[in-house]
């Protein structure tokens, strides 16, 4: 028999010291976007299926729990992602004309792990710019995640920069290797050369350049200077020189900070991603912190073209990665309800202070607080002491 | 064809600036619980059902949506309750000996609206002292929960205070309606006189005695007056007047209240409560805001007997009954990355100001903010000024 206790695989309670500090990291960031003009909203835990997996991939479909909704008969899903929402919302709900930032911080839920080590419930923080096809956007965005992740302490982050454009359209060039995307991308991301080389011979009427082309993707990663070797090496096809601009733009904008560019990685993800794609790694964390981009795409398919950038991050995952949570200083007080307790009670909590009341003949254990103080009465009037 | 856009029946997007209105309702009252030393947990939003719904009645099961657990092939449910889930870490996790003071604020999902007005997305918020059986706990429960209504600006609260304690000793004080409590309860709840006076008939052994029992409870209802009459008018069994003694300490306890109370309903919610139960009501909201009380029992489904008290509320639905949300005032700036512009934006936001970049060639439109300054460059260096 199983314990009524044990919870389901990947999925865990979030206890006192480690809930408070997640509860803080959600208004740190919330309040920094609120800083930049981004609107709060929160779209609903579950929708309509078809609804929810709007103009995105086939991962995020098996990502996704699904119901069944007694009041319609109809498939409701879990959210798995909070992004295809907000698209929904900027396109349909707000339905403005030019420019809308919006945030969001909210559970969402994934039928299977992403990963070995990842969980099942995430609190999904991110923003989004709707409405601006400019790089400037794109800009807005990579920096304010670059500040996210400072505002939460996280040392040395390191961004991962590519635009899935570069390798689109050397893919688009070659009617060979129509259907092929899929493949192909596959193999630049994992770098696999032979195969690539072999395509001369696997793919039938593929061009020269192209295969060349494909296998100079495959070694053009490293730092910025990744940007002018591809426009050496790279066929000049318009798409893929307004990709290579787009980059520089981005890496010319963010003077102080270091990039890693992989311009054979499209970046996998859920698949809705356009042009410019980022990942914020750091020391401490097994895999990206944040990952982010632009993702005309989705509004699309609610019946309304929108260019889309944002980003967003999981910060259960932030927090833990973080060193132990400070734990509070609290007073002590015995428990009564005479006029003069209750209104130093009062005057210290108003005050912020964390008063903890000894309920009577019974002993106490805090984990998120430490008292260090007592309330006791001394000559007729409630003072606060250090604890002896 | 259905729109890709509809939500389901009773779900809601929740807007710009209600959604910041009740991110700060949920700061208010999770810092309110905080100085009274109550710590913060987070349950996972989905678990196996039987440990969901352990302790707990048959109504709680009807609203939970159940799903598959692909890595287990057991059923799980997202939660329709957060209290129980709060006992289980309570018991389990924690483990302390004495008193612990929880607080938690969470989504949960209901597969049916409670009532016809009701959501099915709730952002339960709740404060619950386990490990103390004393009317002490009660105390600073009521207390807790009227500060919070307060605290969101609610004027007017009505406080309904119950003891199903009461109602129970009568029904178990005779033999002849044993199995019968459910049906008894419907019928005192409902105040159907008529019926309760046929019970000498339907029933049959029912004493005389329990008979005027019932149809004196039926009418025991009002201020705290309700009280004495009480010990007046129903027999002195044991249960019932300590039922009674903890409704006259918590009357005496919180002085400046105005009480309503109803010896005959014994509070349906999801019938796990066991001591002391109370609603607040205002005006504005068409049931009841906070619902709270004693629960000793969920506890021992889970193999370890601790007495807890506690309350909740629904943010969204406290939110909805406010008046409306202030709206934020807003700098506006133009778009650029040269250093003195970034430079003046950082010091403006990180002194708290929200300042929205105007991106090249794009209007723009905000709900949540009021455009009311504007950063200009004048003679050089960037300068703040009212839009004219």
């Amino acid at each position: 028999m199983m314990s009524n206790w044990l919870l389901p695989e990947s999925l865990a309670d979030i206890l006192p010291a480690e809930a408070r500090r997640i509860e803080e990291l959600r208004r740190n960031l919330l309040d920094l976007y609120r800083t930049y003009g981004f609107e709060l909203v929160a779209p609903p835990l579950v929708e309509y299926i078809d609804s929810l997996l709007s103009g995105t991939g086939g991962a995020l479909n098996l990502r996704t729990f699904k119901l069944v909704d007694q009041l319609s008969g109809r498939t409701l899903g879990v959210r798995a992602d909070i992004t295809p929402q907000v698209s929904r919302i900027d396109a349909h709900l707000l339905n403005r004309e030019g420019v809308t930032r919006l945030c969001y911080c909210g559970s969402v839920l994934h039928a299977r792990p992403a990963g070995l080590l990842s969980d099942r419930e995430l609190l999904q923080i991110g923003a989004e710019i709707f409405g601006h096809a400019g790089v400037e956007a794109d800009i807005e965005i990579l920096e304010l995640a670059l500040e996210s992740v400072k505002r939460a302490g996280v040392r040395k982050a390191r961004l991962d920069l590519n635009h899935p454009g570069v390798v689109r359209a050397v893919i688009d060039s070659d009617p060979a290797l129509a259907g092929a995307a899929d493949d192909i991308s596959e193999l630049l991301s994992t770098k696999d050369v032979p195969a690539l080389a072999a395509l001369g011979d696997s793919v039938p009427g593929i061009r020269p350049a192209t295969v060349r082309a494909l296998l100079d993707l495959a070694s053009l990663y490293g730092g910025t200077e990744v940007i002018a070797k591809a426009r050496q090496a790279l066929p000049a096809l318009p798409a893929l020189l307004a990709g290579l601009d787009d980059l520089e733009t981005l890496v010319r904008a963010l003077p102080a900070h270091e990039f890693s560019i992989d311009l054979a990685d499209m970046g996998s993800g859920y698949g809705y991603h356009s042009g410019v794609v980022f990942s914020i790694y750091a020391e401490g964390w097994h895999d990206a912190l944040v990952k982010g981009g632009r993702y005309d795409g989705v509004a699309k398919a609610f019946g309304r073209s929108r260019p889309a950038t944002g980003f967003s991050l999981d910060l259960r995952k932030l927090s833990s990665g973080l060193p132990p949570a400070q734990v509070a200083k609290a007073i002590r007080a015995p428990w009564g309800t005479e006029a003069a307790l209750v209104a130093a009670l009062r005057e210290l909590r108003d005050a912020g202070e964390i008063v903890v009341q000894v309920l009577p003949g019974q002993p106490h254990r805090l984990d998120e607080f430490t008292v260090d103080r007592e309330l006791v009465l001394d000559n007729g009037a409630w003072k606060v002491r250090a604890v002896q």
